[in-house]
C-alpha cells in the first residue's frame, strides 16, 4: 500500500524536516519514521513534499510511504498521534495510487510568511512570526510584490551557494494581508528555490521600510544575482500551508 | 522611587510567577528580580498583582518595586528587555505614587481562558489553549455562565484544600466569544479565588458537552461545595490580561 499523510508541526524544536545521517539531532522525518517503524514493524522511509528548515513550520506538509502492513488507512491518524510528540500531528491519512510521490507528484505549494510589525514583540507570537519594529509601508510592499508574479528565473532570490538545475518558477500568488499588527505574505508557486520565500520576504521588508523603491524588485529579479536582493528573513515566520496534486 | 511595570510572558517554561524559596526552579519573579538586581545594583523585591501558576500566561501582569536607582522610568522597558529571555517582555514602565502596591491597590482583573474546540488539536495553539475534541454547545455554556454574574460566595469554585478568608467576589463580566474553532471566556472580577477561573471553565465545559444542564450552575454556586463543581481546566488556556487600578 502507498499511504499519504498530511502533517502539521511546530518546527521550533526540530532541526528541519529531513533526517540527517550521522547525527542524533531530532528531525520531523526521523521522529515520524521511528513512530511508523513501531506501528508497522517495518523499516519505513517517507518522502516529504517540502524540506522545511530548522524552525520552519507546517500546517499541510505531505508525505508518502510504502508498507505491507494491513492497517486501515484512516487508522494512521489516531495511532500515530498517540505515539508522536504534541508538536507533530497527523491531520489526515489515505491510500493513494502506486505512482503517487509526495515530492515529484506535487503540482504546486503554498507557503505563508508572517511578520509581526509593532514596536514591542508579542511573546505568544515570537516562535511563529518575524518581529519587525520599524513601521512597514504595506502598499509599497504590495507594489514590489507585483513584479514577481508570473513565470521568471528566480536566481536572485535563491540561497547563496545553492543552484537549482532550472531556476525558473511560476509564482501564481503573492498576496499581503494585514490582521492587527501582523502582515501575512502568501506565496503559491509550482515550486520554490531554496530560501526563495525568505529571501523575497526579506527584500520586500526593505521596500516596506523605505530603503528600496518597489520598482527595484523588477531590477533585482532581472539581474538574477543573489547579492542584489535583500536579507533572508528568519525561519520562524515561514509555514508550509498546503501542497497541491 | 516606586516603579510600576506591565509584563507579558509565556508561562510554558516557568514554574509560575512567584519565587519559590529553597528551589532553583525558574519563576517569572525570580528572573525579573535577577535582571533588576543587575540593572539597579540593588536587591529588588517585586510585588505581583496576580500569582499565576505554572504554564499560565500573562499579557498584562503588573508588578511594582521600590528603588533608589536614578533610572528614568521609561528606560526600564528597553533595558530590561535587553536582559530578559524572549518569553518575558516588559511592555510599559512608569513611576507611581508611594502608596501604590500592585496587588493591594488592584480594583479588578481580567483573565481569559481559551478552548480549542475541534476534533484534532492545532500544534500552534497547543501551549495557549485547552484542546476539547467533543463539540461544545456554546449557547448552553452562556446560559450557565449567566448564573455566575454578580456578587456571590464562590467557594464551590475554589481550589480543593484552599480557603480564602472571604470567599465573596464580584464577577462583573463573563462572556464567551467564538473565533473559528476557539472559544474564549473573558472573566472580570474584583478578585479571584485560587483556581476560580479554571474551575468555572471546567464546569462550563461539562455544560457545553451536555453532561450538565445550564441551571445546575446555580445549584453548584449556592451549595458552596467544591465537590459539586466540575473539573479544573488545565493551566495553558489561562491568561492574565489586565489589572485595573
Amino acid at each position: 500500500m502507498n499511504i499519504k499523510l498530511v502533517l502539521a508541526y511546530d518546527g521550533t524544536n526540530y532541526h528541519g524536516f529531513q533526517k540527517q545521517s550521522g547525527t542524533k539531532l531530532p528531525t520531523i522525518q526521523g521522529i515520524l519514521e521511528e513512530a511508523l517503524r513501531k506501528l508497522t514493524r517495518e523499516e519505513i522511509k517517507v518522502n516529504g513534499a517540502g524540506r522545511t528548515d530548522a524552525g520552519v513550520h507546517a500546517r499541510g506538509q505531505v508525505v508518502n510511504f510504502r508498507t505491507s502492513a494491513r492497517i486501515p488507512p484512516a487508522r494512521y491518524v489516531p495511532a500515530l498521534n498517540g505515539m508522536l510528540p504534541p508538536d507533530i500531528r497527523v491531520m489526515a491519512a489515505e491510500e493513494v495510487d502506486e505512482s503517487f510521490h509526495a515530492r515529484y507528484s506535487a503540482r504546486a505549494k503554498t507557503y505563508t510568511y508572517t511578520i509581526y510589525n509593532a514596536s514591542l514583540p508579542d511573546v505568544f507570537r515570537r516562535l511563529y512570526t518575524w518581529h519587525v519594529s520599524v513601521p512597514l509601508n504595506v502598499e509599497a510592499m504590495r507594489k514590489g510584490a507585483a513584479f514577481l508574479l508570473g513565470r521568471h528565473d528566480f536566481s536572485a532570490f535563491q540561497a547563496t551557494g545553492s543552484s537549482a538545475r532550472n531556476p525558473v518558477r511560476h509564482l501564481m500568488e503573492l498576496t499581503l494581508t494585514c490582521q492587527g499588527p501582523e502582515i501575512c505574505l502568501t506565496f503559491t508557486a509550482d515550486g520554490f528555490l531554496y530560501n526563495m520565500v525568505r529571501n523575497i520576504t526579506g527584500t520586500l521588508v526593505e521596500v516596506g521600510m523605505g530603503r528600496r523603491a518597489p520598482e527595484e524588485i523588477a531590477a533585482i529579479l532581472a539581474s538574477r544575482e543573489r547579492r542584489r536582493a535583500g536579507i533572508c528573513a528568519p525561519p520562524q515566520g515561514l509555514c508550509l500551508e498546503k501542497v497541491y496534486y
